[in-house]
């Protein structure tokens, strides 16, 4: 390889056969206004937006301002979600719904919960809403937690791609366990995306660090004081785990001297 | 504060009276050769550019191929560094060393290293040579120890940047005490850099999110597998940490619900 | 409250409707023979030994030296586990084989694992073993991840306690993440035990501040240099973590001078 | 060696020629009243008790209670410390005056404070002060950052035992930097003692795994809802934390399968 040329090649994200060369994708719950979530969708550069059925207007109701109308579906990968479904069924009518006002976009990313409080994903529910979506032709990207075994039967399954959580959504707290995450990725057939916890940049790029294959996030975005400046921090936070990760990091070790990366010690 | 428009405003890094774009400095050791480095560096977007003068020809060895000839002074901002020494008079004298080759050049980044193992600065030393540096006119970056109480120490001499470790020279460990390079951040009217012990670039993101005004690296870039590369993403983290920063993230909680952010919990 | 006597009180844990007063569970595998065994048990203070009734001789084999022989069930409360099972239906019938080595002890220890590479626990089958086994009069203690909605599942089916992992069996990683481990102790009624993962003194103490009701143990007793010595430090870690958490520990702040404890920051 | 006889041998703590059984050294400031003191000070197993000299009356003011009637001289070692000096001259003031009332008792723990704030020590003033005070015959057991560079230097001055803090005083933060600790403790012959930062019981073990000759701590207990009970805590935690230092844990993995410890990962 010429190290003067080692740019990032061509390297997109490729889902459900379609590629994008985002590997960030955002939400659309909790700004202000339509026009700030039209402004801090296009600072993060993503091409993939999440839409939560329940809670948004996109087309529903005729007579409401359309989110659709800022972030067109010809321009945006829409993805519609099943945040709020607490069982199998609400889950799997909420994804056809979507479908239905899609236009028979089969594309879902399905979450079903186990509780309000936590948010945390209710898996064996999860498991028969995939199933059930999946016969139906859906493609499903799924919401769970970061349990390699969990995430492996999704794949199994047929899921389009595996979504575990950093942490607890809304909780800003960064990935709490990194090895999850890593055994998950190194497991994978399917795009790997972390999904929820998200804090701040930093906790974007380890994601993109650890080799997954992207990062979902909508609070920590919408959330910031100033969204938009933090939509580009995260574009660029992406990118830049991304390619710390095809560039290979130097070993960590204790000291620059020492001759092998750190393995007796650990903390 | 409008939403729409809230992107990164002017934000420039002052050391010395100078203003600089980038908050991402870099060394200029352990590459292939001056061609690899020149691509490093312009990939990193860097202004200012490090070099330790006892290892590397500026034009003491006129016969030999000279960094300045990739690197010209009209581009970067050299920035003379006292890597290898280990006592004040060494430091100093190189530093008049590098004042005679850079036509009366001031600016300075002063290390005085306690051992040849771990390479962690003497702080003792390092206020001895800082205030012969200072007395002889010299503007002094100063490498320091993560010691809040030895940060304040050197600005309150007249140090113009104080530069702290994230970890040891060359350990890729990352910020190994965040609280400490928090408390020198918040107690300081100096620009504070994060030097040494960068790995990867989130490590560089945490840094700009703890507050520092910059970051100084070559090991992880130049050791990186692909540096030019690797480079491209060090810029990319340290512009996304400031912006996460001046972004103002989401507080850290257990849940979303919960109503005020962590604090009887912490791991 | 008497400071001069705020000695721990009777602070028994209760399994089954059984009182025990360590609070430490070890495993009886990979010793060098049954006298080691013997002594690390003995050293550790456990009341409750778990046994891999796959690979351990109980009585099922008379020619061979039996377990029993070292650790008598007068003494002891035996906890045949399903270690080494990967379906549901080899764990229920490795239970049943239990019960009647034991003439009709109820108690058992669940376990059904996903793969060999990480024995992660298989949570669906687990939760389909659990069903079987509650249904059939057994006392469920159930091995499982750290999900918090699995685990309070596990709970409504009425296991009588639930073992969540700190990390991968075997790995000595210690607790990967303590939220969800005092999320699970937060919503439990049943006593919630770490099992899995514990490699040193330290990482058994900080189970028990959690509010851990008790901590289970094999490989990090088992493989250490000095297992005898070592059962001794984890069982008075895991008197300290409790004491520790009974007597309430201080909060964290940045200083002592802090007025509130961490909320703001966060490392 | 055999297994089951491999119980902790002699291990004693040597300091300045003097063997304890005990690795826990406990100030005595902030208790209710001289009684909980003295119950606490039982509890904690301790052999050697710190002394603010400038708040604490052994002698000074004959009038008032002496904290010497609970704490005996000829049962406990007392170690008179200069908290609340910020400089050289106050420290070796404080010193000269302890061992007038202790009848020429010269072993003393130093310490010189950077501010009022973080409680940090001023390296550069202890130097100043450790050099005064081992000229005048005194033992001194010196308390200062983590700086491993610093530690040496202070041994190598002839100080009888070096004392690195965890986290900054009262902070209750725990080891925030193993890795210096480690350091330290790698190059030193005299006693390393953890001191100031301890904020529970696991962070007493760490610091004994992590080599360390003892902890130092005063607020953790002090400060807890139930003091005697965390001096308990306290004790175990320490001998633990040495028991499993001395037995030799096992590597940590990222599963047991694993054929090589953690190196290529690190979190």
């Amino acid at each position: 390889m010429n190290a003067v040329t080692d740019a990032l090649p061509d390297d997109p994200l490729i889902i459900a056969g379609r590629r994008y060369r985002s590997r960030l994708l955002v939400g659309t719950g909790k700004y202000r206004d339509l026009e700030e979530t039209r402004a801090a969708v296009e600072a993060s550069g993503a091409e993939i937006v999440t839409v939560a059925i329940r809670r948004t207007n996109i087309g529903q109701n005729p007579d409401e301002p359309n989110l659709l109308d800022v972030l067109p579906p010809d321009r945006y990968t829409i993805l519609p979600n099943t945040a709020g479904c607490y069982s199998a069924e609400d889950a799997v009518r909420t994804c056809r719904l979507a479908r239905e006002l899609l236009d028979g976009h089969s594309l879902v990313k399905l979450e079903v919960l186990g509780d309000e409080k936590t948010l945390y994903p209710d898996i064996p529910e999860t498991l028969r809403a995939a199933e059930i979506l999946i016969r139906e032709g859906f493609q499903v990207m799924v919401y769970t937690s970061d349990d390699p075994v969990a995430a492996r039967r999704f794949e199994e399954m047929g899921c389009v791609a595996v979504m575990p959580l950093a942490a607890p959504i809304g909780s800003g707290l960064g990935i709490r366990n990194p090895y999850n995450i890593l055994t998950i990725v190194e497991n994978a057939q399917v795009p790997i995306l972390v999904d929820a916890g998200v804090g701040t940049a930093s906790d974007a790029a380890i994601a993109m660090e650890l080799g997954c294959d992207g990062v979902l996030m909508n609070t920590a975005i919408a959330g910031a004081k100033r969204p938009v400046l933090m939509a580009s921090a995260m574009r660029k936070a992406v990118e830049a785990g991304r390619e710390a990760y095809l560039a290979g990091r130097i070993p960590r070790k204790r000291y620059a001297a020492a001759s092998s990366p750190i393995d007796g010690t650990f903390f």
